[in-house]
C-alpha cells in the first residue's frame, strides 16, 4: 500500500471503530514502544479506547512516558474485547508470541521497515528504507491529517532516536534530522529523554561492563580484542540474554583494534561469541559460518558447544591468516 | 557585529589577505577543532595559505579528518607569517594559552558561543544561544557564499554533534537538526564519524572506568551512589586530567540515583570531588561551596587537602538532611 491509502484506511478504520489494541514486538525496544505510545496518544486524543498488549513488562527506561496509558502485558486468562490490532516494528508474526491469536482475530494492521516483513496482516505498509518505524510513523500521522502534540512527538522522538543509536547508525538517514527538527516544536525534552534512553544504567549492567574490561585480553599487536564472561561471574547478577548486548562493543571500539570478539558461558554449558569486525580485510561473518553461526561482514556470531578456551583458540586460528 | 557584517567584513579580509592562521582554545574540543577544520579547508578551497595552530597535539579522535591539512603545535622558536587570525571557541584570550602574541599582532577575529566572551578580537561574532560554534560558522559561511562540500561538513557536524553531546544535552536546539539535515546532502558518513569521536576508546580510559565501577559505594537506600580512584590505582596508567572527565556520570546515571559523587586523589595529595544531582531537591553547589568549591545546581566541584575518607564523610554529613 501507498502512504496516502494506508493512511485513508487507517483513517476509515479509526471512524468506525472505537476499540483498538497496538503491538510492539516481543522484547520492545524503543522504536516499538515509542511507537506504540505515539499512536496510543493520538487514539486518546480523539476519545477512541486504546490499550498497548506488551508480551513482557515494558523496559524501565520508557516508563518516563507512558502516563495516562493503559498497558497492559498480555494474560491468557483474560478476554481482551477489540476491533482494530495494530503491530508496529514487528517484522514477522512470530514476534508477536503468545498474542498472535489476539491480534489475528480482528482487522489487522501491520506497519514495518523490516525487509524481511511477509505482510501478514490485512492492511500492511512496509518501508524498508525508513530508519525506523518511527520515521513511518511521522510521515503517516501527518498524511492521515494529526496534529502531532508534545506526547505524541516524545514517542516518535524516542523510537527515531534509539533505532539509529541516537544519530549514531548507518541507517541515521536526512529524514531523521528533519523530523527531530520539527518534533522540537511541541516542545519535547530532549535532554530528559536522552538522560532515560541512553545514559541510566544499573549496578547489574555496571558488574558486567567491569567484568568484560576486567577480561579484555589483546592478540596480535593489538589488532585483536577479546574479552570473555564465565557463568560464575554472572550468576549472581539475575541478569537476561539483552544485559550483554553492546558488551562487544567494549572490544570493537578499543583504539587500533581490527576484530573485537566477546565470548560468554551461558547456564546450559553453550558457549556464545559475538564478533565485530572494524576493517573490510577480515570479514567476521567468515569466521561465524565455520562454527555453524551466521552474520553479516562486520558483525557475525555463532554458538559453540565446546568449551569457551577451546573456542577462543579456533577464532585465533582463524584470525592467524591475516595478522601472521 | 550582525551576521551579514561580520560575513562581509570577513569576505573583505580573505580577498585582501593570504596567509590565515585558526586558534582552536587550549584542551581543543570537537567544536573548536571541527569548526577550525571546516575554515581551513574552505580557506584552502579559495587557494589561500592556511594553519591550526594548536596549543597542544590534536586529540586522536579528530585525526580521521584532518588530511590535507596543516596542523602546527605551537613552538615559540618558530617565525609565523600572517596577516589574520581567527580564534573560534575561545571565550577568553587566555584560553589561547602561549599562542596570545602570535594572535594579537595580526587582525583578529573572535568567533564564540561563550557567555562570557569578553570580545578580544579586532572583530567579534558571538552568539550565546547558539549550541556551538558549528552552528555558527555553518550560518557565517552560508551568509559569505561559501559552497559547502563534504569535509567541510564533516567538521561542522563534528563540531556541533559534539558540543551537544551527539544531540543528547540541554543546548540541542531545533537548528541543530536542521543544520545536520542539510550537511547529510554533502554525503558525510555519520557512523564513521559516530565512531570516532563518540565510541573510540583505549586501554588507559577502559580501566579508570573499570576502577570506577569496582569502588561504587551506595548510600541512603540507592539515593546517592559514590565511586572513587586512589592515585595509585591510575598512577601507571599516564593519564591526564581530561581521562577522567565523565567517570562522574557513571554514578549520576545509576537507575534510582539522585545524587552522584566522583572522588579522585591528586598525585600532589588533594582530592578533587566532582558532584551531580539528577534532583531539584538536591542543590550540589551549596555542598562545592562549603568546601571551598563552586558550580551549579545540578553540578558543581571541589578540591580539597583533606583526606578522601574525610572528604567522603563530609559530603554524606551534606546530604544527611535529605535523606534521613
Amino acid at each position: 500500500m501507498k502512504l496516502a491509502e494506508i493512511a485513508n484506511q487507517l483513517n476509515s478504520d479509526i471512524k468506525k471503530n472505537n476499540r483498538f489494541i497496538l503491538f510492539p514486538h516481543v522484547m520492545a525496544d524503543g522504536d516499538a514502544v515509542g511507537c506504540c505510545i505515539a499512536l496510543a496518544k493520538y487514539l486518546q486524543v480523539i476519545k477512541k479506547d486504546v490499550i498497548i498488549l506488551m508480551e513482557e513488562k515494558i523496559p524501565s527506561v520508557y516508563m518516563f512516558m507512558n502516563e495516562g496509558i493503559d498497558i497492559q502485558i498480555y494474560d491468557e486468562s483474560k478476554k481482551y474485547e477489540y476491533e482494530v490490532c495494530i503491530a508496529l516494528d514487528t517484522g514477522d508474526i512470530n514476534r508477536l508470541g503468545k498474542r498472535q491469536g489476539i491480534y489475528l482475530s480482528s482487522i489487522t494492521y501491520n506497519i514495518d521497515h523490516h525487509k524481511t516483513n511477509n505482510e501478514y496482516g490485512l492492511y500492511n505498509y512496509i518501508d524498508c528504507d525508513a530508519s525506523s518505524v518511527g520515521e513511518i510513523l511521522f510521515y503517516l500521522m501527518k498524511q492521515m491529517g494529526v496534529r502531532i502534540d508534545h506526547d505524541m512527538a516524545q514517542g516518535i522522538y524516542v523510537a527515531i532516536s534509539t533505532d539509529t543509536g541516537g544519530f549514531r547508525y548507518q541507517n541515521t538517514n536526512k529524514k531523521c534530522f528533519e523530523i527531530s527538527a520539527e518534533l522540537m516544536d511541541t516542545g519535547i525534552d530532549i535532554q530528559k529523554i536522552s538522560e532515560w534512553v541512553f545514559e541510566k544504567t544499573n549496578l547489574k549492567k555496571l558488574r558486567l561492563y567491569e567484568s568484560t574490561i576486567q577480561n579484555i585480553k589483546i592478540y596480535f599487536n593489538g589488532k585483536v580484542a577479546l574479552s570473555s564472561i564465565r557463568y560464575d561471574e554472572y550468576k549472581s547478577l539475575d541478569v537476561t540474554d539483552e544485559d550483554f548486548e553492546g558488551l562487544v562493543n567494549i572490544v570493537k571500539n578499543i583504539d587500533g583494534v581490527d576484530v573485537g570478539v566477546f565470548v560468554r558461558d551461558r547456564d546450559n554449558g553453550e558457549v556464545k561469541v559475538n564478533l565485530r569486525s572494524n576493517v573490510d580485510m577480515v570479514d567476521v561473518s567468515l569466521i561465524a559460518c565455520e562454527n555453524n553461526g551466521g552474520g553479516h561482514t562486520r558483525a557475525a556470531g555463532f554458538v559453540s558447544t565446546k568449551s569457551t578456551g577451546e573456542v577462543c583458540k579456533l577464532i585465533m586460528k582463524s584470525l592467524e591468516k591475516y595478522y601472521q
